[in-house]
């Protein structure tokens, strides 16, 4: 926390995990303080000595709160939904929470920890192909196998979002998730319930505050 | 659930995540069904139409209980917890708590899915390898990096076990992590404190009944 008080998180703009926790801090309306932390400036900002003391893991995001540290966006989504459960993010019925535990996790541990950015540099090192074709394909595979499941598993699991009518943490792993998607040029058609669910997240403000291209570190030429 | 009214068990002896649950039902001393679903066998059982149609992720664990199915092993024990709280495998301090999910985390999201056999067999087709030391480096590089973090976060976290002195989520994770990490002969000698909680755990019942070489499916050569 900062000399104020406010927490402080340590984001990258272009991190679909920091951006689970933007979205959570905007919808629960918690004021705080940005440190971008650049994953590829430098050498990766997240190898400096200091980040690795605040975070031995070398990723972000990164939570200063209440005087603790908390790494993994989820464990941080639940500490904030625990200490500050107000709009809620997870619904009431256990059932329910179930559900979206089984998103989160099918999201945050079946898709993007194979496709993110260290991942496909060590896929590229073993492949000896640093071609973008390679990565792409690799990208796509991971993402369009975890999309078959959630498109079907959300045909029973959604209304207007995710889990029933409300915003839940399975909602702040989707939009995210459907960016990288995007971004690896993955086929939109088989997932018309994904597709649905994205947009109408996106129209909402919290959204959009905390969109990769409104962040303090965006670069000029990605900002819209 | 059977007709019996107990929950089935979708597990297959060797999956570090179905162990995972597996201790969460010995600790909590929920009776249930087991139906072993081998990964290996039949180019793996789980790609079955009849599974899929239950875990489109085609991953175990999966278990049926109180009329749902639930996947993902964070989330089957998050709903544990919920509809059967003793004994309890969170913390009440949310400080806590936040501590047991991010170490949970670190494991389920940050280690684990990145050395599982289905990725083990992406790298081998990308890398045009299919040599097991191209997989046991692959694996060893996955799992020292997540245990050179986790052996630091345990040093300010841990009491008797991962987070203070009683058995969480977190201890759930680790132990099968460890038994993977033995598997692709990970060097010990720099994780005291991982070895010592681990040690400790595998001494409880818990964790020796839900053990690989105990289950209804270990293959008669693997069992101890």
């Amino acid at each position: 926390m900062t000399e104020s008080g406010k927490p402080i998180l340590y984001s990258y703009f272009r991190s679909s995990c920091s951006w689970r926790v933007r979205i959570a801090l905007a919808l629960k309306g918690i004021d705080f303080e940005m440190v971008p932390i650049n994953l590829i400036k430098d050498g990766g900002q997240q190898f400096s000595k200091d980040f690795q003391a605040l975070n031995p893991m070398k990723q972000v995001p990164t939570l200063k709160i209440d005087g603790i540290t908390i790494h993994q966006s989820l464990a941080i989504i639940e500490y904030l939904e625990e200490t500050r459960p107000t709009p809620r993010l997870l619904p009431q019925d256990p059932k329910k929470r179930a559900s979206v535990r089984m998103i989160s996790d099918l999201i945050a541990s079946g898709i993007q920890p194979l496709q993110n950015l260290s991942i496909l540099k060590k896929v590229g090192e073993v492949s000896k192909d640093l071609r973008e074709e390679t990565h792409l394909t690799w990208a796509q595979n991971v993402i369009t196998s975890g999309f078959n499941a959630l498109e079907q598993i959300l045909q029973s699991t959604a209304g207007k979002y995710c889990v029933g009518d409300e915003v839940t943490m399975a909602d702040l792993c989707l939009v995210p998730q459907v960016v990288n998607a995007e971004r690896f040029k993955v086929d939109f058609t088989p997932y018309p319930t994904i597709s649905r669910i994205n947009k109408r997240l996106l129209a909402l403000e919290a959204f959009q505050v905390s969109h990769p291209c409104r962040q303090p570190d965006t670069p000029t030429e990605l900002r819209a």
